[in-house]
């Protein structure tokens, strides 16, 4: 029987429910687990030690990484003949930058540094996810990162605690919408990893976490807490210890921190095997041990392993944990189901016919083709770009034919039905009288002689080169972690061949992470950063590199000199010894010997076909108080000759705080459209409650003092406006 | 007038003192500003800012790196005809590995694993500059590091906080001795730097430190805290923040935790600058903020600024200072003062002619080459070593002829002086049919033409070859920090070139950090890590080569695969997935894709002349209890042809704590001398105290539960004795 949403009465519902019963609602299974699933019974793995019985499965209370519309309608329908309370399924899947329509990796997304978009793509994975009968992604991902040896930069907007939020926010929007209740179109969000999944030491997955709260606080949570307060529905564990706890068994950071602190209801789930993990860790004996930790600190549902089925029984009959805790964990599963209306319509808006019409539709290329083309970092030109159609045009690279292009995370995604970017360059030419050659020249890490003979005969034909290069998925992403950060040798080989050969070479980057430019920045003549741009890489591409489309990116995580300088960052302290400072000394002073201080190109920074120019920027009033913002206004004016964006930042810094402060924060930002010649005055209100900071007692306030304001168009900008906080 | 020291009542004499000759105590000054100094009225640079006036230089307190007898002799006389109270001067410098002798450099020390040594070493520091009229040291340093980029590692005996902290009480004992006020030839220490300076993020000298609570009590405050508990006089605070405060401006780091929790009643000292550059770290708006800051964490003396003396008045005036806490700063100056018996006899030691007798003389000599014999570390031999006293030998290399082997903070000693190893191995081969043929080859970051040719040919010419190359001493040592560990690619293309010539190749290294020997350790047959050796570096280096010597250290830092791994240490966390788990994924575990996890030399390796055989270890019992520790025996054979001395090490691993705990902790350790045959059964004793860690709540506390307790030649050790706590 299926129960009537609406009139549902869940804390009798759960009265009805034996404690097994219960339990099982608190385990998460893979697709091969259910009947009526294309893999049903195909239990292989880790999966097969499991020890999951049939009438687990049957009350259990959620699936994981199930999508397609009639294979979900038919497993929620069998699933129901089996449960006696007619219990529905929750189907969860991580629908991360798009479901069959992707769009650029996230790190990607953050340079366009266009909410609005984001929440939109965000909208349209949901949209497509939803009717493909998704209820739950695990999505957005909005750990602060700033080390790019971690393979799961790519899944982060960036560096800096202000734009990862507003971004985690967009994202929640994007995917939940008003009302999930009425608006079958979107699917429920899961903001992860809590907590601070990105500081792992040494840029390696998985690997140990150690901050201070504070640190912790200022710059690691206000993400996640911005998806919470747009009303992010669920939480996911991270893998990493906190202050010596895996966070999936720490209950200061879950019960305390997220439940009581933040007042947050909703699921919250490990991640992948978490709950198990303890035992690695060390902080749990056995399988029971970590049950124990898990649901004392708040884990409602345990993702592929079995800890809680096999153990949970016997640790409330032991009087070790309070039944109580399992039906706070029940009820919030059933609540989120009763929510999404499951009750009453358990498949909600699967359907094989709309999702036919509606899954990988152009609109919804079309939004992919706008986000990857503003997501696209120029990084270098020396008037190389953007291309005429004309004369002979090599391309050549891994990147020139490869359907690698729509980064980790896009399982549902088709690299065969991604745009190549030969393709894309080929419908540019269309009609013109350019000629293009394309080769590859080499694999990511290896060559054949063929390939690199034709790909020098090719150059040697060309006018001009595209070299498109990049690494491959595999080698950002999830464990994905790369101890040395260069483009893998053959290809700067390839490089540095081709560059001998005397002809303008414009690189095209596909790849994960801020990589260490070396190798490439000398030799180029001009870079454009497209990351993984997704399903309509090839024609974005191809806009921006033809001048139908002006880059407008602007990088959102520092590009290190090198893997040595790791972690750089802009938004660091100042220490003691400032190298630079006017009383600073020669060597005395926090600096490496043998590299620079700054990053090779930093946060905030990108390039296009137009050129802006700042006026001197101005202040309202030089004292800010309490009830008084002050306005910082500034004129732009594009002084190229073709329309632009722009991006104008605003950076604070705090000159004395009771703790130490960043020598820059970024506190807005504005995009502007330009004609060329077209001039803009923007202003930005400044408040006092923007130079709130967490003091050494964890309190959250501003103090009186002195201020810098700097407005421009990165965070290099130095124009320095002073002003005074009073109180 | 001089005050009598026995029955000086140091509050009567601080109530005769007027407000500014107490704040002048807290002062510390450069030699230059010291009438009767050599460099006297030498004040150039910062100083010239200090605007110091006459009467602060008369009541001042303390002079920084004031050194010789006749000349401590000549300004303390006419200091005290200055000085209304007849308040001496307290004589500080920098005699961090001797004075005139100078011992290896601190991490080298480390690698001796010689306590004795240690301690001696600083006993025999502690005379020569007590005789030369120095009163107190700025030493041990006993940070704890774990990245090789960071300069000062050098200056640290390693990455274990059990092995520094014995360091730190074994320099202590040497520098103090039982009684500074009868024992003359002894100096006052001061542990330093305090708190956690050698966790500067991304290895750049000076920059921020964060962390949790709980690490910092686990891994970095041990070795101060032992130094302390060892009876160390002061303590200096370091330059980094922590948890945004930084430490010369911290009072909960210092007020709370150094001063109410330990109960130092000693001098706290703060780093060159340290006090006003809290204005550059931004928690001071101005020098009377600073002072303020400074003054309230419970620093005593500001060293080479004067935001004491020029501000610390008026905010007594303004009540913003309460007296009592100038007061309190002075008190501990003057008991200082009247420990070393100062008010008596203000000279103390400082003798010039005894000065002549025993700074640097024969017997001191002779520790510094044994301790710098035991310091190096054989990290390869294919059986190139040891060298016989036979046939041609090149020896090649910028360190062939090079003074500049006594490493950063060896102000005192003489380059000049020092054992080149040329003429090291020149007495080495007296005598013998052997032919030396030595060629600079490079600088240590170019070459000349001509050195090239040379090097070559001399190469030519050998039946082996002795490189002997590294990092000038200013590559390491403070504000020495690097990016890229490797060798200067210069000395890595003279390994080429040699190698090329198909000659036996032996490496010795004179260098301050661990480095990436890719490039070094494929090409060479033998390689010795001789740091920098001191004094007597080319002796010591030459017995070794020569097998007059077995080698015998091990490393105490870990040699990483490439800077790209860093940091990595081997009392790590296991991570949730680790690698090589036996239910390990091939993808989804904590690892790099391009290298591996392990560094390439690992904490406590190090190979020697004989070989070691371990037999079967064995525990007394498998259960511990409070009352009853358990024995952990081996027997260890000497497999080689010549005596050596093997370093038998004890590690344990706390499988499930309350807190993950490292995969290996190093417990104990046993140096033992072998016979060719010999065998010896060494056993330690294991309590439960040894099991003790810092849970969540900063409690110190063993829990029961399950053990393994490892024993053997490095932390890469593997035979497992499980054993369980029970309470």
């Amino acid at each position: 029987m299926t129960q009537q949403n609406e009139d549902l009465n869940l804390n009798e519902l759960i009265g009805q429910m034996t404690l097994d019963e219960k339990i099982a609602q608190l385990i998460q299974l893979a697709v091969p687990f259910y009947e009526g699933a294309q893999e049903s019974g195909l239990i292989t793995g880790p999966m097969a030690s499991l020890g999951i019985d049939e009438a687990t499965v049957h009350n259990s209370g959620s699936v994981l990484g199930m999508a397609g519309a009639q294979e979900v309608i038919n497993v929620q329908r069998t699933h129901l003949g089996h449960n006696r309370h007619g219990i529905p399924l929750l189907m969860m899947a991580d629908i991360v930058h798009g479901f069959k329509t992707i769009f650029p990796v996230p790190l990607a997304i953050g340079c366009s540094w266009d909410l609005e978009l984001a929440e939109r793509s965000a909208e349209i994975a949901a949209k497509e996810a939803s009717v493909s009968g998704v209820h739950v992604t695990y999505a957005p991902m909005v750990d602060l990162v700033r080390d790019p040896r971690w393979g799961r930069v790519v899944e982060s907007t960036g560096e800096d605690p202000y734009l990862n939020a507003e971004f985690g926010r967009a994202f929640v929007r994007g995917f939940q919408g008003e009302d999930l209740a009425s608006d079958k179109d979107r699917v429920a969000a899961c903001v992860k990893h809590f907590a601070a999944y990105g500081a792992a030491e040494a840029g390696r997955d998985y690997n140990t976490v150690d901050l201070s709260d504070r640190q912790m606080r200022e710059f690691y949570l206000p993400a996640y807490k911005a998806a919470l307060d747009e009303g992010c529905e669920m939480v996911m564990t991270s893998f990493n210890t906190i202050d010596g706890i895996p966070a999936t068994g720490n209950a200061k950071l879950m019960r305390k921190l997220l439940r009581e602190e933040w007042g947050f209801d909703g699921i919250l789930i490990s991640d992948w095997g978490a709950v198990k993990e303890l035992i690695a860790h060390g902080i749990a004996a056995d399988e029971s041990e970590a049950a124990l930790k898990a649901i004392k600190a708040g884990v409602d549902i345990e993702m592929m392993t079995s800890c809680y089925v096999k153990h949970l029984s016997e640790l409330v009959e032991q009087g070790e944990v309070d039944e109580a805790l399992i039906d706070e964990a029940v009820l919030r599963i059933l609540t989120l189901k009763k929510k999404l209306g499951l009750f009453d319509n358990p498949y909600r808006a699967a359907d094989p016919e709309r999702e036919r019409e509606i899954v990988f539709c152009d609109a919804h290329r079309r939004t992919a083709r706008e986000l990857a083309v503003k997501s696209a970092v120029l990084l270098k030109n020396e008037g190389t770009l953007p291309l005429g159609r004309e004369g002979n045009i090599a391309l050549i690279g891994p990147f020139a034919t490869s359907g690698d292009v729509l980064g980790p995370w896009s399982w549902t995604g088709s690299k065969e039905e991604a745009v190549k970017l030969a393709d894309g360059v080929r419908s540019k030419l269309a009609g013109s009288s350019a000629k293009l050659l394309v080769a590859e020249g080499c694999d990511i890490e290896t060559a054949t002689a063929a390939q690199w003979q034709a790909a020098l005969a090719a150059a040697q034909a060309a006018d001009t080169v595209v070299l498109a290069l990049g690494e491959h998925s595999d080698m950002s992403g999830e464990a994905g972690c790369r101890a040395d950060i260069r483009l893998p040798e053959i290809q700067l080989e390839l490089i540095r061949q081709i560059k001998s050969l005397g002809k303008p070479i414009t690189i095209v980057l596909f790849n994960g992470r801020p990589l260490d430019l070396h190798g490439v920045i000398e030799e180029a003549d001009a870079i454009l950063e497209a990351w993984y741009p997704g399903s309509e890489a090839g024609n974005a591409v191809a806009d921006l590199l033809f001048g139908d489309a002006n880059p407008s990116g602007r990088l959102t995580m520092s590009f290190p000199y090198s893997v040595g300088q790791v972690p750089v960052y802009y938004n660091a302290y100042n220490t003691g010894r400032p190298q630079g400072a006017p009383d600073a000394q020669v060597r005395y002073v926090s600096q490496y010997l043998d590299i620079p201080n700054e990053p090779l190109l930093p946060f905030g920074f990108g390039l296009g076909y137009s050129e802006f120019e700042y006026g001197t920027a101005r202040l309202s009033s030089e004292l800010m108080t309490a009830d008084k913002p002050i306005e910082v206004t500034v004129t732009v004016r594009n002084k190229g000759s073709v329309e632009g964006t722009e991006t104008v930042q605003l950076y604070v810094r705090d000159l004395s705080g009771e703790v130490v402060r960043p020598v820059k924060e970024l506190k807005a930002f504005r995009k502007v459209s330009l004609q060329p010649g077209e001039s803009r005055e923007i202003s930005f209100a400044l408040e006092e409650k923007q130079l709130r900071y967490y003091h050494s007692d964890l309190t959250h306030a501003s103090d009186a003092g002195d201020f810098i304001a700097y407005v421009g168009s990165s965070s290099k900008t130095n124009e320095a406006l002073p002003f005074r906080l009073a109180k």
